[in-house]
C-alpha cells in the first residue's frame, strides 16, 4: 500500500509516495482487536511465515506464526510490514525517486522511529486503532519499544526479545565496520550502481562480520570447532579449511541474493542512531510515562550483541514508569540467533504473553 | 642476519635465504645466560622499546621492557625478532624470491612453529643455548608456548600473557573475515600488488574488525560510549558521527601505513592453524612431556578473544606433564589489549617470574 501521505522524518524533511510491502496471516475479527503487528530484524522481511520469493526458502519465523503455533494466526491476524529502507518491496534506497531514478544515496537518513512512523500509517490505512501486540526480536524490538513509547495507545502488549532501547559503542562498530566494508568495494560507486554490478564482495564481508556476532563462542565451537572441511589435512593455502569458514563464506554470499547494500548502510546507521532515552530527554523511564500497555522482555544468556543487561535496563526503566513488565532471561546456546532457533521455552512465553 | 641454511617448513618443503629482522636491548653476559625473546604479537614488529622507524611512535611495550623496568635490560639481553611472514625486515610475502620479483601469494604458507624455527636459528646464530626466558603475549604467547614443545632445552622460563595454544572457530571466523576483506579490494589482484597501489581499503577494513576483539564492551562504552565526534547533534549522513566510528577509521587506515596486506593474510593463516595439542598426537599435556622449564599464564578477565578459559586449559595440560607453572587472572579493564597497557599488577608479575 501507498501511505496516502507524505512521511515526516526524524531528520527533517518527508518522505514522499511511501510504500508500505506487508503480509498478514490469519483473519482480523470483526471490532479488529485480534491484529499483532510483527516487526522484522536488520536482515529479515516480510515473509515471516510463508516462502521466501527470491530464495524460496521458508518463512524466518515459520515455527513461531501459524496455526496452532505460539503467535497462533486461527486467533490472531499478524501484519509484517517491510521496514522503509529495506529492498523487499517498502520504499528504501532502491526505490524510484521523483525523477524515475533510484534514490541511492539520495535516500535520507532514517530512523527506527521513522520505520515505526511508517508503521502506524499502515495500521490507520487498515483501520486497526489499537493492536492487540507489537512484537518483535533484534530491530524488530527496537521498532516494538518505539511503537510503546510514542505511539502509546496504538498497542495494549509489548513483546520485546533480545533487543536493545541503544546501540552500544560495541555495536556501532560491527555496523560501522560492515558499511566501511561496502564502500572500500568499488562497485558500490557511492551508491549508484543500480543497473551495473552491485557490491557484493563487500556486503559479504559485512555479512560475514554480523553474523559472528550473531553467534555465540560456544554455539560456533560447538557447530565447527576447529573442524576441517571436505578434507583429511589443512591445505597450507588459503582455501576455506575449516568448516566455520566455508559456513561464513556461504552465508555472506547468500545474503548478496537478497539484499541491497545501500539498505544494509541505511538500516544499520538507523539502529545505531537508535537511543530511546535520548529521544525522551535522557531519561529511558520518561519514554514509558503514563503507558498502559503490558510488556514482557526475553533475553538469552549466551546473547553477546544484546547482551541481558540491555533488556534488564529497558525493565527498570519501566519499572520506574509504573509500567506491568515481566522479564526472563531464557538459557539457550546459540547466542544472538536463539530468538529465530528451536527455543521451547521462548514459545511458552510468547503463547503465555499473547494470552 | 641471514639463516646459514634453508628452513624447513611444517607445510612442506623450505624456505631459503631467511632473513631475520631483529632488535636487542642490554647486554649479553659472559656465560650468554641472561638473554630473554621476546615475541611479537601479528602486527608487532621487533621496535620493543625503540621508535617504530615508519611511524616514529614508541617501542609498543616501552612501557615494560628497558632500564628498572619489569624486563630489565640492566639485567636482561632481550633480543625481539620480527616473525617470518611480517613486513618488518624478516622474509615474508613481500619479500623478493629467487626470481627477484616479489614472492607475494607465492610465499609458503607458515605456521607459528615455521617463526619459531627461525627464531631457534637465529639464537643458534648468537650463540645463546638456552634462554632466561622466552616471552610472549597473543601471538607471542603462541610463539613461547611453541618453544617451550618443540625445543624444550632452549628455555628456563616461559611467559605467556593473553594467549591460547589453539585458536577457536570463533578467532578462525574473524580472520577469515579480515582475510576476505583484503581479498576483496581489486587492489589486492591475487596478492600482486607490489609497485602499485596497495589493497589498503581492504586491510583496513580487516585492521577495524580485528580492533573491536581487543578491546573489551566496557572499555569501549568507557571511552566513547555514544558520544559524538567534534559535533552537537547527529548529522543524518554517514561520516564517523560517533567517536567509535573515528576511532576505528583511524585505527584502519593507520594501520595500512605499516603493514603489508600480504603479511596480514600469512600471519592470521599461521595463528588459526596453530593447535599445539594436535601436533602432539592430540594430547595437550604430550606437548609438554618433560620440559624442566618454569611457566607462567596470565590472562585478563576482560579478554573476550582469548578468554581465562584458554590459559587454564594450558595450565591443565602442563600440571598433567607435571611442568611448574603459576597461573593468575587479572582484573582489568582493556580487554586483549590489556598486555599491552599500563596494568601494575602485570609488571609486579612479570618482573616476580624473571627474578
Amino acid at each position: 500500500m501507498t501511505l496516502p501521505a507524505p512521511l515526516p522524518l526524524d531528520g527533517g524533511g518527508e518522505l514522499s509516495r511511501v510504500e508500505i510491502a506487508y503480509e498478514t496471516y490469519g483473519a482480523l475479527d470483526k471490532d479488529r482487536s485480534n491484529a499483532i503487528l510483527l516487526c522484522h530484524a536488520l536482515t529479515g522481511d516480510q515473509y515471516v511465515a510463508s516462502p521466501h520469493p527470491i530464495t524460496g526458502k521458508p518463512g524466518w519465523w515459520e515455527r513461531t506464526v501459524g496455526p496452532g503455533k505460539p503467535i497462533d494466526t486461527d486467533r490472531f491476524y499478524v501484519i509484517c510490514p517491510n521496514v522503509i529502507g529495506s529492498c523487499m518491496g517498502s520504499t528504501g534506497p532502491a526505490s524510484e525517486a521523483s525523477d524515475g531514478q533510484p534514490y541511492a544515496m539520495r535516500f535520507p537518513v532514517i530512523t527506527i522511529r521513522d520505520m515505526v512512523r511508517a508503521h502506524v500509517g499502515l495500521l490507520d490505512a487498515l483501520e486497526i486503532a489499537t493492536l492487540h501486540a507489537v512484537v518483535g526480536g533484534s530491530m524488530g524490538g527496537m521498532q516494538a519499544l518505539s511503537l510503546a513509547a510514542n505511539w502509546p495507545e496504538r498497542a495494549d502488549r509489548v513483546l520485546v526479545i533480545a533487543s536493545t532501547s541503544r546501540h552500544s559503542a560495541q555495536n556501532i562498530g560491527f555496523h560501522e565496520l560492515g558499511r566501511q566494508a561496502v564502500m572500500a568495494d568499488p562497485r558500490w560507486n557511492q551508491g549508484d550502481y543500480y543497473g551495473g554490478e552491485a557490491p557484493d564482495s563487500g556486503l559479504a564481508v559485512a555479512r560475514m562480520a554480523a553474523h559472528i556476532t550473531y553467534l555465540s563462542e560456544e554455539a560456533l565451537t560447538e557447530k565447527f570447532g576447529r573442524n576441517l572441511q571436505d578434507r583429511e589435512a589443512k591445505t597450507f593455502g588459503f582455501d576455506a579449511d575449516f568448516q566455520v569458514e566455508s559456513y561464513l563464506r556461504y552465508q555472506g554470499s547468500g545474503f548478496t541474493q537478497r539484499f541491497d547494500a545501500n539498505s544494509y548502510l541505511y538500516i544499520t546507521r538507523a539502529m545505531d542512531y537508535f537511543d530511546l532515552a535520548e529521544e525522551h530527554g535522557g531519561k529511558l523511564a520518561n519514554a514509558f510515562a503514563g503507558t498502559r500497555a503490558r510488556f514482557c522482555l526475553v533475553s538469552f544468556d549466551s546473547d553477546w550483541l544484546y547482551p541481558t543487561a540491555e533488556s534488564r535496563h529497558v525493565v527498570h526503566a519501566l519499572n520506574a514508569a509504573g509500567a506491568a513488565v515481566s522479564f526472563v532471561e531464557l538459557s539457550a546456546p546459540h547466542g544472538h540467533d536463539s530468538f529465530l532457533l528451536d527455543v521451547p521455552a521462548l514459545d511458552r512465553v510468547i503463547g503465555g504473553f499473547l494470552g
